[in-house]
């Protein structure tokens, strides 16, 4: 088994055009518009709103694309079992989570740190909860499924909110102490390597042409520093506003009926799931594995859309223009990513996948720098600011969106970078 | 003879521990304080402050670094020549240049762009005298050289402040239409060659969390779009202003008896070079190359205290951060940059080193994103302007810090990529 990306059909019959020839052949989009939900973690992820139901028929029928043979071997986490028997035992054990840090929550009291560690958890049992709803959708009963699905949606998306609002408070203070240089210097061991410090050249008594030197120009700094100083309070008020209202949305939230309802759902996950028929009586590599391969096909063919040629030549300053931003489609990417993340542990829990980890991670930082991007742009319009404020607030803005450029970059590397290396990989 | 490199003496005798062994080990900052002059191309470029004479020890006597033998049949230019002859034959070119282009800036009467196209040729031709005298000072009448050094310095700076004012206002324009995204589209190849769009994800009717969306924001978009036309309209007026009275100074130059006495001193370089006595005696080799040798071991120096690798990791955001800009030391290595590549035309003018041209061309750019981000925030201190004007300016100050990095790791990959594949090449 190949370490790390054994959890998918591997599959030899496909055309190798887009990156690692991840783009499947046989998949159409827009099949039967099935019912659509709202996913996981509400804030971060739009509903997943492209096609659905490929030309996968349905539980038992030959899928479009027939994994080869030997395939099954490869999974010894679904050798004869049923479908039923994963997915169920996957679910048990995600709900089980659920319901510990739900009651963690409730213990935590005034322990904000506890409350916090508690909602993390819930929420990233939320997730994998979702996703496997989402991802084996057919194999569930599917109007329950789709209910839970918008009800984890929006119970993730109200405990999320809180923990955004710091995350971003502390990345836009962050950025602007770095921008000011009132941070520590990093350390940079490529000078200390070499000792001996050249002579500097001393200022240029001849420059009368330029406005300013940008090397330290006292004047430039002195104002940076000052409007940063300004927008600093000025997002830190906005900010902390913010959390506290999610704060307070999200305690009257876990008070709810609403919530209730969601924990009770939740509570028969954890018992018996309630799947379709055909999941007790299909074997799990059947059934699974196709269902996993198509999140991970519907994945490369949104990567394969990105601009990754582009976001691979480092400063293209494409996510700092306006009209050339598109976060969207990277978003949408990060929310498939999460999707075939999951869909692995269901049927290969023993491999994980470290490319989509890694994927995962630059994607999540793109979002929280574009969010923080918009936050200091959005500061920006408010009334009665000053001009030095405003200053500091553009150029962290563009410092943020350079991030997200950065991000992108990222991505790339990690999404193009191991292909090579891992060509027996397939459809990971 | 290795195309493109052949300049310099190829040196097989060092430490190969910097950039591709650049790193002259029998030099010696520090040597004898000789006159220093302020030198070429005025705001461009700072006096040359580090050590000059190493241990060198005059024209003639044996250099610390000796070139192994059969080097001076690698430079077919100097072959059989006197050090004099090489030298007056390549400053007589040039300040036939000089003058030619001085005469093409008087006759160009009311048309701009002629007088604009003679001031580059004249520059050109100036740097490139200056550089020649630094470079080469030991076989010059030193105290002349000096004195012409300076004024050429004076003479080039004010020639090229108009110029460098209209470039800098065309850069500045050029970055806002592309943030605010009125410019043209850059074609996308990597798209076109995937036809088959995906669905775009629908907006995330869920997404309360955050404080906007980045991705097309029409307020955020607006925002900055009126900001960034008023931001445009200050920037016009206060860089055509300093551009008229930079015409108007040069003008002035052009009439100055000042002026007259450079150009007179011009003269007498086509005619008769004032070269010290042992220039006519030593063979352009012996004389010529250490000099030149002297130049880029200076240049590689430099080099290795740059935070290279640093500037290659792309998306350091260093060049933005107040306290990391650093900008001296990278114009110290364009200025060095300068003198080797002159060096190289002097003692190999058939082999242009490409390297050398693509670093100055990094480099440049590197200066001019420098200056353009410190008038973006020397507008920003403009008295009374409206916040989002601010904003702008400092989405653009931050841009144009960003292209600063982009050069800087530009630099980076032209210094370090070539070296592997020319290993002979020793010192350049």
């Amino acid at each position: 088994m190949t370490p790390g990306g054994a959890g998918v059909a591997q599959r030899h019959d496909q055309p190798t055009g887009g990156p690692a020839g991840l783009i499947g052949s046989g998949y159409e989009p827009g099949g039967a518009p099935g019912a659509r939900a709202a996913v996981v973690d509400g804030p971060h992820d739009g509903p997943y709103d492209g096609p659905y139901d490929g030309p996968y028929d349905g539980p038992g029928a030959a899928p479009a694309h027939a994994p080869p043979h030997g395939l099954h071997a490869a999974h010894p986490a679904l050798a004869a079992r049923t479908a039923e028997a994963v997915l169920a035992d996957y679910l048990h054990r995600q709900s089980s989570d659920f319901l510990r840090s739900l009651r963690l929550h409730r213990e935590s009291g005034s322990d904000a740190e506890g409350a916090g560690e508690a909602a993390r958890q819930l929420r990233r049992a939320a997730r994998r909860i979702s996703a496997t709803l989402h991802t084996f959708r057919p194999l569930t009963e599917e109007t329950w499924a789709d209910q839970l699905l918008a009800e984890l949606g929006w119970l993730s998306g109200t405990l999320a909110r809180e923990q955004t609002c710091a995350a971003r408070r502390e990345r836009l203070m962050a950025a602007l102490t770095r921008l000011t240089g009132r941070g520590d210097r990093p350390d940079r061991p490529e000078r200390g390597a070499r000792d001996a410090r050249p002579t500097r050249p001393a200022p240029d008594p001849a420059d009368r042409g330029s406005t300013a030197t940008a090397a330290g120009d006292p004047d430039a700094d002195a104002a940076l520093a000052a409007g940063a100083a300004r927008a600093g309070a000025l997002l830190d008020r906005q900010l902390t506003l913010a959390r506290t209202r999610a704060h307070s949305a999200a305690l009257q939230a876990l008070g709810s009926s609403r919530f209730h309802a969601v924990a009770d759902s939740v509570a028969v996950l954890a018992s018996e799931a309630p799947l379709a028929h055909s999941a007790s009586e299909l074997p799990a590599a059947d059934a699974l594995i196709p269902l996993a391969d198509q999140a991970h096909r519907r994945l490369a063919e949104a990567v394969a859309a990105l601009p990754l040629a582009r976001a691979g030549h480092p400063y293209n300053a494409e996510a700092l223009a306006v009209d050339h931003r598109q976060d969207a489609p990277w978003h949408q990417v990060r929310f498939l990513v999460r999707l075939a993340r999951y869909a692995q542990e269901v049927i290969a829990p023993e491999s994980a996948d470290l490319r989509l980890a890694d994927a995962a991670r630059a994607l999540d930082s793109h979002r929280a720098a574009a969010e923080a991007a918009a936050a200091a742009a959005a500061a920006a319009r408010t009334p009665r600011i000053a001009p030095a404020t405003a200053y500091a607030l553009g150029v962290l803005h563009a410092d943020q969106r350079h991030q997200v450029e950065a991000a992108r970059f990222a991505f790339g590397r990690v999404w193009l970078s191991r292909s090579p290396e891992r060509p027996a990989r397939g459809d990971t």
